[in-house]
């Protein structure tokens, strides 16, 4: 192998494992979330789906995602065994270990929509099948031999194969699952269940936007230019767009800027970014993470009125501002770097409107394609579990006891102080 | 040098970090298994003993590893100061480097064993003692010029290196400072001292799984045909299957998956890849992995009722799945790989008895040396700091108050909730 | 590009993430030395000052650090957006990416100070302002085309550049905003008002220790030699020396090692080996590294006693220990490492007074610009924001009600068990 491939092998390898890494900031955030007595579940449950989603990518998710088929799917390479290396490029293994922990990633987002009240049966059956039919599909398609590919749609980093995917897979479950007991009213105002620790949610924030430079600048797959410090670049001023304008549009529209919104705005300018973050001016990316910023917030209140019970935001985080960020490159794609990557400029760049119209068509293809699959899967698993959630009994007394037998945190439980003398 | 030694330089350097990385990941899963009252004490204690490990390993452990000497021992280069540098390979400081936070992982897994009732001096004490003399011994027979590496021992990684050994200390310390207070009823049934926070054990997997990468993927030492991503492919797979054949075995056998055990077979499984990830295919990684997923579920169960209380599951995690581990290489070895690496294939591939044999007999060698050693340094411990467990009342009343003089968690210690107002 | 420069750019970009890393860091070193009732609040803030520092960097901070100027200040390159490649040495997006997480780390030290008592309205303008003007120019001095980089001031990574400036907008900070209610008694004696959470301050030291590794190694700014492996090892060797150290003076001192002191240490000699660690013997690294352990301890009585709050010890780790750290090359520079980086032997080399000279006229210099410029912007931002400090029932209350509408910890504080039943 060249020098040159050998560096980009190494540079997948080691951004691979910032993906990876995310997932610590999802325990962090999941957890930190929703409330004590579902803490130990949340967290480690984060634990086995990574494994089942490893083992079913290696088993079949690769297979329909990156094997010889047609459009639609692929149908070759099941139980990844591809260790032929060549001069230049990817080795399998370091290619396939950065693909399977996005497949874990689109998993983790599409729990979003299980917290608090999904038997753990259930997340076992889901993840097998997600990670099976659901989200290689849809990458087949986009980074794939597939249509949406052959059509010229843009994701660099995968705001619609990765973030879109697991929100409508959330929002399925949310649906079917119905709302938390206790989250609405009679008369239909909602309550806030409030998670029980925010310094697990703001680590796992930071967690998140460290490992997102794996998961973005990472896209690149290789080294050539130096172009994933471009790439960072935009990543960065998109993040912290995000957060600074989340802070201030719920400090004007509240009062107060409460630490959740903050924390989703830079989430939210991180998702929007992920499409577009090798296709825009730094200017570009800064208005696309205010309007992350800025559109997660009014999200985070429509959900809520519309009796959507969304704990983790995913459908506000990794849906809407996963749109918002794949339809930002219609717009704000400049000539040069779209050009670089066999794409068309944006509408603001005089590219007209075939560039967007591609983007919005992927977002709805996708996002239907995703939702219809997930909701299909999830009254199979609701069959094969006898039920997706939980009694009324088991979720008043929390996961952690229903689940697993104890508590997450044994000495901090209501009447349980004694248990650590 | 050449840029193909620059990159095995860059590589080693960027696991070395992540190794290091993994004192985070014990940090949180020593505290979330033990109780409050001990929190800031087990959290704190490894600050400190990373840094003893590193001191002690540079003046002198690296020098009994890797120095020049027999087959037992090596006994040059005390105080490292190896800077010459060379076209090919690594140079001295990323070397010593790498090889000072294993052995400083080693460290922390032997502490494992002293969790919640030994005194603070023994921690010290032991931790020169073990970083001295017992570590870099095995490290010399195994990895230095010594008599297990004449014979062809596999450890690709350490799992006889470092978690055995790390095993065996804390096994010779259990036994030492007997069980907690509390964990045993006068008719010899096992009492559930149940951690007091899984989000916290939880993560810290998630951590130790990604800095083990660094572990195993940079144990390559190379960047050579990347083939770091086939020791990464094989490491994220035994992980998976460990936690998900964990998950199914405490169900199984319990009627619930309890969190600990969900978590630990994650672990187990990326303990007993750890000597074999460069040698076998990528389904054998799998079967391993399973295996040690199963396997740390017995152990767990088999050293409650041995009346052996060992609080992290040092013992099932560290000891028997890397035994399990290091004995898995003489069956599953391929020849094409095991040649690669200077062995013989495993049994399963006609490879015969001889590789077997002598990973057997390594654990038995190293086992032996590493709790007999551990055991009499243990005795001087004690001599030197007046006993090795703290009393009766401190032990009630935390380590954390009788070793540090206040609470890790002042505001929420029953009796004690005004501190904060 | 070249391949050794394509490897430059990807080593910088890879300590870059390493660095914002360290973010987590601080998240849960602030959070865990504080109050419950402000946990929230502090580990919040810390994701949106990141954005705000970004931002203001990305604006006019590094054209006043590195653009063209004068020996005091830049004055070109604002709007970053040099994306020029060349052959050799770093493109303009990593070097960006690299220098603005440098910006984000001394704005978070600053905000050491404002612990527990500043209006969240003052962290939002404080930010802008010392992200544009007090930073950038000391980082100009030392770093860019200024006075002190011209009399061949040695500071490898940024001892008085980051450390020190922070730690004097702190102490600027901590004289306006007064102490923390509670904390001095009529008597002047000092009240200890304990963190709430020893395992976030010990993870949080570990995770600024690993992610100073990108600081410090990173600081090389290219792989030549593999030399980063030289500065890694001393920071390492540091580190451990400052926490064994702190440990046995606290021990002695007080008759027990408390965590917080333990902890300090690890960080004094890491910002104490920062500015030095490319000039310095390893034996060299390991004194430096223990007179930091000894004089935080020290340090922190000093202000305890001298009345000045310092919650968060930013003053003592980042402040006193980043004095000696560079004052230290003065004595402690090898002829041969300081001639490679274009500065002179230290005093203990035969090298004199001169280079001991400029780095005492630095630390004075530095350290009463970014004292004297935080106090003024300070009194600006008091000015905009109508104080600096919330009120009295505010501060009881805690900043996680008062500044962001909820508790952090919602089930956890006193009287409010029932919320999350």
């Amino acid at each position: 192998m060249t020098e040159l491939a050998l560096m980009d092998n190494l540079w997948v390898m080691i951004c691979a494992v910032l993906v990876l890494f995310m997932q610590g900031g999802f325990i962090l955030l999941e957890a930190g979330s929703t409330r004590m007595k579902n803490a130990g579940h949340i967290a480690g449950k984060t634990i086995f789906t990574v494994g089942i989603a490893s083992l079913v990518y290696w088993a079949v998710g690769w297979g329909f995602a990156y094997g010889e088929g047609n459009a639609f799917i692929g149908m070759s390479d099941f139980f990844f065994g591809d260790f032929s290396t060549a001069d230049e490029g990817l080795v399998g293994s370091v290619d396939f270990f950065f693909q399977v922990m996005f497949a874990a990633i689109a998993l983790t987002i599409a729990f979003g929509g299980f917290a608090e009240r999904a038997k753990l049966s259930a997340y076992i059956v889901f993840a097998v099948l997600f990670s099976a039919f659901v989200y290689p599909i849809v990458a087949h398609w986009i980074w794939g031999d597939g249509w949406l590919a052959d059509l010229g749609k843009q994701d660099f980093a995968g705001s619609t194969v990765v973030h879109l995917t697991g929100a409508m897979a959330a929002l399925a479950a949310t649906i079917l699952l119905k709302p938390r007991l206790g989250k609405y009213n009679k008369d239909g105002s909602a309550n806030d269940l409030a998670g029980h620790n925010q310094v697990y949610t703001a680590l796992g924030v930071l967690i998140l936007w460290v490992g997102w430079f794996g998961f973005n600048a990472g896209s690149t797959l290789e080294v050539a230019d130096a172009f994933f410090g471009y790439v960072a670049l935009n990543t960065q001023l998109a993040a912290s767009a995000g957060a600074v304008a989340a802070l201030f549009i719920a400090w004007a529209m509240t009062g107060k800027s409460d630490v959740p919104t903050m924390l989703n705005g830079a989430l939210a300018g991180l998702v929007a970014i992920t499409a577009s973050c090798a296709f825009v001016a730094p200017w570009a990316a800064v208005v696309i993470g205010i309007v992350g910023g800025l559109i997660v917030f009014f999200s985070m209140k429509f959900f809520d009125k519309a009796r959507i019970d969304d704990p983790i935001f995913a459908l506000s985080v990794h849906g809407v501002a996963g749109v918002w960020g794949t339809v930002s490159t219609g717009f704000f794609a400049t000539p040069e770097l779209a050009a670089m990557n066999g794409g068309t400029a944006g509408l603001f760049y005089g590219g007209g409107l075939s560039q967007l119209g591609v983007q919005v068509l992927s977002v709805v293809a996708c996002g239907a394609f995703a939702f219809i699959a997930s909701y299909i899967l999830l009254l199979v698993t609701k069959a094969v579990c006898g039920g997706l959630r939980v009694s009324e009994e088991e979720e008043i007394v929390g996961l952690d006891l229903s689940e697993h037998g104890s508590y997450g945190y044994p000495e901090s439980m209501p009447g349980n102080e004694k248990t650590g003398a």
